[in-house]
């Protein structure tokens, strides 16, 4: 037996077979071709293919994972048909009566060369995706079988020395009880997705795949970063135990499904979801969410090749507010650009996209784009309980353009006679300006969700998906638990409720003190519901709100870890 | 006579022949060459020409206009000599016995379209620079003569479509009394040039190049955005007028270059200048400037092939504070990364560049580097009034290591028998948490200097180079004015000063408000000192602080600036 430390990316116990998957590499035949036609052919086939093997998975993305995690297929697809490099090629098979495969090999490496060469993380990650995207057409042309998670049909724990997107994507929940890689740490794109996928993983541990052979009984806990290989029947005992607990607990929070979010003092708050689709309704009322905290619309337009009508948008919102059955949801309009793209929405690049042009900003320059959000909104309004939420709105103007568009629509509806129902007007806090501002804002919006992902970005000026600058995604920072503060206290001074939909609201060590600071709902992902439930009831409102004072005041989100990790004996 | 109507980009009447500037366009010779080593060595010659050239234009940049305008050439000084376009265009010459032109041209061609088909701002602006920099290397391949700026030597006006940065930084103070390009705008980079440079400019005519012709006499009224072409004698005279008016009010202005800073009521305040190198306290003694407020050492690190060793920063800075005279001179430590490259540091490149590694979070892992610094500026202090200043402080624990490095340094040169004199030690407030958290640094730190034009960009979350965003760019939006009154307050509370060294604190709109929220020391470039000297004599305290109140509970920053000009009669 031996054991392997790691880092604990997602929770729980999974004892399995592992599935050792290496990456394949391939020997790149080259000769001259003589039919130049049947070769292009051959070409474009494995092309056509690869699109479609992509297509696929970024729908199984979608749906399973989300919009944000299934843009990264969306690029996939773009290198996939680039006229650049389908041409370079052809022109090889042509001119030199090169065989595709040696053609796409030449022309991919002087791509990758290229953007590798540039000294830009941002090209040199372009790069990775151009390998990936080779590699899948370059198997198509050989015809060899890609190893992929998608073929295993036994339970089994992957071993891997890191997973790719498109390996994450494919994990099949069925039969793969877990994984573990060699790189990778917390925050880690695979590590993020063994979390969505409720997956039991350990990231990180330098040597699994040296140390593990296909077959091996593996236990692994991915809650404390263990691996153990060939255990013991004891420890295996053990951990079949320490498994059932895991799994007694996830029941006994199902216990909660119907249960109130109240503490033990009787303050009521409302533990909500976050979703990206229709589909994720069924996890929301699974897990007895007391409302959606944030419905993101993303997806509607990335999941198209087009602009999604009124009418499909239409069709969409109405299924989740029906479903939710009286209770509210709220709908962010379109969050896209900077990062986040469209294949179909030309937008120019930009040098910093995390402070570009995207979302309100677009929308309100976009006008006709916009307005047909609204309207599909404004239909929908008629089926239940909808709050519209503008995203990233950084000064009154905004909200005001924003509104204004959305009472004219409003009003042309009610001209032709189209029902719209009652609803709420709200706006992100994601930018300094407006948690500055919150007492102006305050009285022109119905409610205010804090956005902490971006929030704390911006106030720290620290992109945290930069890992140089990483450590300073402080959400405990004091600076943002007093931005927090005076959004919650003006808000409240003029009577309007405050939510949270960044990622802050589900954790465990924050729920006490955004409690205290007076926070009325938390919008979290639908899995931790029940566990923030738990928590909830187990405080009480007084407890929070006395430690407010001095935590505002202390120097370091360290001090704050430490205080509010003793005080309410949470993990940090 | 007609009037073309442009946009103001830099104040002042000039009245002059017009000097028409067009691109030169190359006929690219091609043909088969024998001397393969003499083409070879021809080529190697261009470079070297232009590199020379580069380097000439890169040091007058430097001096005349500060390191940020010479980064630029730095970058094309890295182009001129890219091995892979070297040994690109040397292999055609070698294995094709193409010409050098020829071969230049190609290389430089694919590179140039690789990056504009990139669909990158960031890249394609790279496209332009290799542009720039092929066009001049072609030059000297040809011994065609480029028409620059720097072979004027009569008194003109250029008209151009646009001046390039190389333009601008050679153009000859002497010679050139304005100029009018057809594109641009009040923040592009050929206007910021020519304030800088204290000519007066038009920018954004759309026509001018069209419509004026080499020899045409010219009006150009840089503050109003007016050029007339051929005026009447009458117009001149009026115009030569207005030209000795303005003349006459910068005379005015320097009866008080030994005045006080001091308001009606009689409140002392400090105004500053902002500067590079050594070589600008001459024009900060000729302004009066009652201290510097901000020394940026970029300078030293870029003009230079390696790390500037502590000798020469000492000298430098020894420099500055002796010819200081006593008053004080905040020396701001090294702000390099993000888009501030070094040649000889290898930084990595980042997708939010703004939001990365830079400044003090590169100092404090790069501590060799930073150690040598702070050695230099402690060794410096013994000469006069320092003031040492951290950069991009985002949290405590920041501040907190800046200074103990400080105090090690310091206790080091102590042991070594070298002499350290009294300084102060102070951090830029220009993240928004140390905005926000103010009242906790204030006990720390010896002084804040409010850096606003980042500090405005992180909390309106916009990149004011963005074009598409730089409308957020507000520095008076109310959310700003209430974090200054912020630090401001907490500031005087703990018994600490307050500067500002960014570009509001020039700005004669924002003086009175700044005056009223109590700023102690308002920092500018040195030729804006006595005009902000003669209307701060004209303000009272009373009248500006009695405004505080209603400004900061304004919504939007129209309304802000609308009130100002209103009440202090200021032109926008």
């Amino acid at each position: 037996m031996s054991h392997i430390k790691g880092i604990g990316a997602s929770a729980g116990i999974a004892v399995a077979k592992a599935f050792v998957m290496e990456t394949p590499s391939f020997d790149i035949p080259s000769h001259k071709i003589e039919d130049v036609t049947a070769e292009k052919a051959r070409f474009q086939d494995a092309i056509a293919q690869s699109k479609t093997e992509l297509e696929q998975i970024r729908e199984h993305t979608l749906r399973e994972l989300g919009p944000d995690k299934a843009e990264i297929f969306s690029a996939h697809l773009l290198i996939v048909e680039d006229p650049e490099i389908v041409s370079q090629v052809n022109e090889k098979i042509e001119s030199e009566n090169m065989n595709a495969a040696k053609a796409l090999d030449e022309v991919a490496q002087t791509m990758i060369m290229i953007f590798e060469s540039m000294d830009n993380e941002y090209m040199r990650e372009r790069a990775a995706d151009v390998r990936d995207v080779t590699k899948r057409v370059m198997a198509h042309i050989l015809g060899v079988t890609f190893v992929t998670p998608a073929s295993i049909s036994e339970e089994v724990i992957i071993i891997a020395e890191d997973l790719t997107p498109s390996d994450t994507a494919q994990l099949n929940r069925k039969y793969v009880r877990g994984f573990a890689t060699n790189i990778g740490g917390r925050t880690s794109h695979s590590a993020i997705m063994s979390r969505s996928l409720e997956i039991p993983a350990v990231v990180g541990t330098k040597v699994a795949l040296e140390e593990i052979k296909n077959g091996d009984l593996v236990i692994i806990d991915g809650t404390e970063g263990d691996v153990f290989v060939n255990p013991s029947e004891d420890l295996v005992k053990e951990y079949e135990g320490k498994r059932a607990d895991f799994e007694a607990y996830k029941e006994e929070l199902k216990q909660l499904v119907n249960e109130e979010s109240i503490t033990a003092d009787g303050h009521k708050v409302k533990l909500a979801a976050n979703i990206g689709t229709p589909n994720d309704l069924e996890g929301v009322l699974k897990n007895g969410s007391d409302a959606i905290g944030l419905y993101r619309t993303e997806f509607l337009y990335m999941d198209s090749e087009t602009f999604p009508t009124e009418e499909e948008q239409y069709t969409a919102y109405k299924t989740v507010i029906e479903g939710m059955e009286g209770k509210q949801v709220v709908i962010r309009t379109l969050d896209i650009g900077g990062d986040k793209e469209l294949s179909y929405l030309d937008l120019p690049k930009e040098m910093n996209p995390f402070l570009g042009y995207r979302a309100i900003r677009l929308c309100l320059e976009e006008t006709d784009l916009f307005r047909t959000q609204l309207r599909a909104l404004l239909r929908a309004s008629a089926h239940g309980n909808l709050a519209i939420m503008f995203p990233m709105i950084a000064t009154l103007e905004e909200f005001r353009a924003a509104k204004a568009l959305l009472l004219e629509e409003e009003a042309k509806l009610k001209e032709e006679g189209i029902e719209v129902g009652q609803y709420e007007t709200g706006m992100m806090v994601e930018i300094p300006s407006t948690a500055v501002m919150a007492k102006q804002f305050a009285k022109e919006v119905d409610f205010f969700s804090v956005g902490t992902n971006d929030l704390i970005q911006y106030t720290m000026a620290a992109d945290r998906m930069n890992e140089k600058v990483s450590y300073l995604y402080q959400p405990f920072n004091p600076a943002i638990l007093n931005l927090l503060h005076n959004v919650i206290t003006e808000a409240h001074k003029a009577g309007k409720w405050v939510g949270m939909c960044g990622e802050m609201a589900g954790e465990e060590l924050a729920i006490p003190i955004l409690l205290g600071l007076g926070l009325d709902e938390f919008s979290m992902s639908a899995s931790s519901v029940l566990r923030a439930r738990s928590l909830v009831k187990r405080l009480t409102k007084t407890e929070t709100e006395s430690i407010v004072n001095e935590v505002l005041n202390m120097d370091t989100a360290e001090e704050v870890v430490n205080f509010l990790s003793e005080k309410f004996d949470i993990k940090k």
